[in-house]
């Protein structure tokens, strides 16, 4: 099988321009297949406020009502996807933006109302890479927004690590696939604010006691919950690392 | 050659969740190979309203600022269009969303500053569809909003029928091209307020007599104008008209 790298981005490296082109240039020096996934960073909280939207996180997950759904529609589906797309053609590489809803490549169902209701966010049920595969193999570059549907016509707000994880979890069929999850720290800390502190080498067990000990907490939970989960369900590779380590391959490496 | 409908909506078309069900109800109707292109309608001006920004029109044609780029990336390329593809998608039809700079599908220059400076507005240089073709043939329906690229990483505001004449023109190369500009009115009207003073055929020198005559004016001059061009290049057929008659086939016919 070929190999395919996916690059998922989020947190400052998509907020700030100078950090993006920095992984851009890194995202061009790999060789094979590639596929980028990106998030909106604070870009959709920005614009929400400038609109006088209220932005609500519960455990890291925004609260999406129907304004806040359109929010994200623009600034995932358009604003963020669309500039690195332009951006990946200005280096080369022969781009295309997508969503979920696009080539029906991500179904989803809106999640349940439980204690919280999240709104319009949704929960993965299928993925369908027919067409994905189609471009891959064309050499095209695929950079999906975190957005799905419900193929009844809505939209849907879903996590891009989740989103990341489902691509790489059954791209793994057709591929030997390497994920990366890529934001401004060097890996897994044990110390937030000690970069050197850095978990080369992760196993789920070792995961679940940083976890309970709270060592490892807030959004990095559902990120490596995601992680374990592609890899055990056929993902080659899975590390996590910031832009400049891509082509080291230095980070948390899930084992 | 196999037959390929594109169908350019605009107008209150697009703004009108009814309207543009109404639309797609159509849409789905016709048989063969279709593609879709949309512009943004009053949309991008409330969206920039909301944001605090004044929109500017001359001649009919937006200035785009980088502050309005912006507005009509998130308009045009994220919420528009991602709203079209998941509406086609819970009708069957098996949408994908693209720009411009999406496979480079369409290379623009920015328009250089004369008595008036449009900002960020592109006008076409080149049109690539060996990745639009190749989607076409596994009868997936793309949906192209108005922006371009000019290949260095500027995304650009290009108007919407612009966009449809000139796909339309390079598509005829491979297909037997139909090109219906959809908008609310029943074709070009003699009279603007009577609905029953439509012209059913109209040649070029026609064109350029009412133009003189100031009887076609604004909005509808580069409509025509594109259409007769992308006639003259090869384009089959090129009608006016509203969603109603996309199936009947009345309205403005160029010849």
């Amino acid at each position: 099988m070929d190999r395919l790298t996916i690059i998922k981005v989020g947190g400052k490296v998509v907020e700030q321009p100078d950090a993006l082109d920095a992984l851009l240039n890194q995202f061009k020096k790999i060789s094979g297949h590639k596929l980028l996934v990106h998030g909106g960073g604070k870009t959709a909280t920005v614009v929400a406020e400038k609109l006088g939207l209220e932005t609500k996180m519960v455990d890291g997950r925004r609260i999406t009502d129907s304004e806040m759904l359109e929010v994200v529609t623009m600034v995932y589906g358009g604003l963020v996807n669309k500039k690195i797309v332009a951006a990946l053609q200005a280096r080369g590489m022969n781009a295309v933006g997508l969503t979920g809803a696009d080539f029906n490549l991500i179904k989803a169902h809106k999640r349940p109302v439980t204690d919280i209701d999240y709104g319009f966010v949704g929960d993965v049920d299928d993925v369908n890479v027919s067409e994905l595969c189609l471009l891959i193999e064309e050499n095209v570059v695929p950079v999906i927004a975190p957005l799905t549907h419900d193929t009844k016509g809505q939209l849907l707000n879903t996590n891009a690590d989740t989103i990341a994880s489902e691509l790489a979890t059954e791209l793994s069929n057709f591929y030997k696939v390497f994920l990366f999850f890529c934001f401004e720290k060097r890996g897994v800390l044990l110390n937030p604010d000690d970069e050197a502190s850095v978990v080369y080498d992760l196993n789920l067990s070792q995961f679940n006691e940083y976890k309970a000990e709270g060592v490892i907490s807030a959004g990095m939970i559902p990120k490596l919950e995601n992680g374990f989960r592609a890899k055990m369900k056929g993902v080659q590779e899975i590390l996590i690392t910031n832009p400049e380590n891509i082509s080291t391959g230095r980070g948390t490496r899930l084992v």
